[in-house]
């Protein structure tokens, strides 16, 4: 490749990366809307994380197009081809991220027809947590940070420890109010969900590392240096 | 590339195929020993998904790393470029599936521990059209046949249908007696385990037809050619 030819590839990566940013700050934000939705019981919050769902779907296939054509086109050597096919891997989890918040505003919607019921602040510190995961990890691979995605990829704990205690709240909530096991049922569906961003989080964490020490860290309890 | 490195290369792309065969067949056994362990309250069966998942995570790893190298060494062409990196996502989409394996064996573990409530019927149909899913869409990929893989993906709303009848099914037992609540609620976890593998199954074949047909059909209605 020339070296007009480089700098070109390199601002095309660049690119890749810009979106990547932007795709996962709107689905960290289709998040946040969707947990708005249901905590402040707002139907048209939760009808515009389900309209705004396409954007996020639209920037996958945006962004995977242009990483398959990278690859055919420039036959970037090991290092950048692994950062492209990761960036694949990336817009796959994020979309996958604004899928559960589509489920977690259905689940809001349902949950609006009956009476309010805790755990609200498992749900609410779950949702922080798993949206600071995907800022940053997100972050770490831009940065090429390896230290940090691993940070990022220990932080999963504390989102499966808020998962299992609201279970436990939901099951004695339901025991002691039958009436609330519409809603709970549903809190719970919204408590997987977020599970499930913070593993989604994980993965990308995951790919971070790969990407940066060529070292696969996956289904290892191994994500800080400790086998 | 030499006639003999085609040859070898094309080789190697076979071997990538019978391995994401193999990766599905365990994923699909995963699926089935499961909801065995579930049916059966065999503890046995629940504990052989969760220790056999390394099994399914060792090949994803191993997958890729084949594909990345493949890559890497022999820049393929257009073709077999979107061949190596769907081969990837779809061996990231079988590890996926394996964890939702795992998931339902666990929820068995605990349902084990209460009264037997139904409803099994819904339970195990969608078992086994989710996992047909799979297998049919594996075989898709490797004829690279995608009129059956869009087949596979419209499937996935008689998954969706189940897993909606189900969640009716349980709020009703749950509602008439709160001692069914427990169970109930984990069987309302492995219904939403196995709508998601549904799902798995119909992003790989919607990566079948962009793989054959070169045209997205990711996030539309459109599976089966009415747009």
């Amino acid at each position: 490749m020339s070296q007009e030819g480089h700098r070109h590839f390199h601002d095309e990566l660049s690119q890749v990366k810009v979106r990547l940013l932007t795709m996962s700050g709107e689905a960290e934000a289709a998040v946040q809307v969707a947990i708005e939705a249901l905590l402040e019981r707002d139907a048209d919050k939760a009808r515009q994380v389900i309209a705004g769902d396409s954007v996020i779907d639209a920037m996958e296939v945006e962004i995977e197009e242009k990483c398959l054509n990278l690859l055919a086109l420039q036959q970037p050597m090991a290092k950048d081809l692994r950062l492209l096919v990761s960036a694949i891997k990336i817009s796959n989890d994020l979309e996958r991220v604004g899928d559960h918040a589509v489920n977690i505003a259905q689940s809001a919607e349902r949950i609006m027809q009956s009476r309010p019921i805790t755990p609200e602040p498992e749900i609410v510190e779950m949702a922080r947590v798993a949206r600071e995961m995907l800022s940053d990890v997100l972050e770490a691979f831009v940065r090429g940070d390896s230290a940090s995605a691993r940070e990022v990829c220990l932080r999963d704990d504390k989102v499966d420890a808020l998962n299992r205690s609201v279970f436990r709240i939901l099951l004695t909530h339901m025991m002691e109010d039958p009436h609330s096991i519409g809603a709970a049922m549903g809190l719970l569906l919204v408590s997987r969900n977020l599970e499930r961003i913070g593993d989604l989080a994980t993965n990308i964490g995951e790919d971070v590392v790969f990407l940066v020490e060529g070292k696969s860290i996956k289904h290892h309890a191994e994500h800080f240096g400790n086998q």
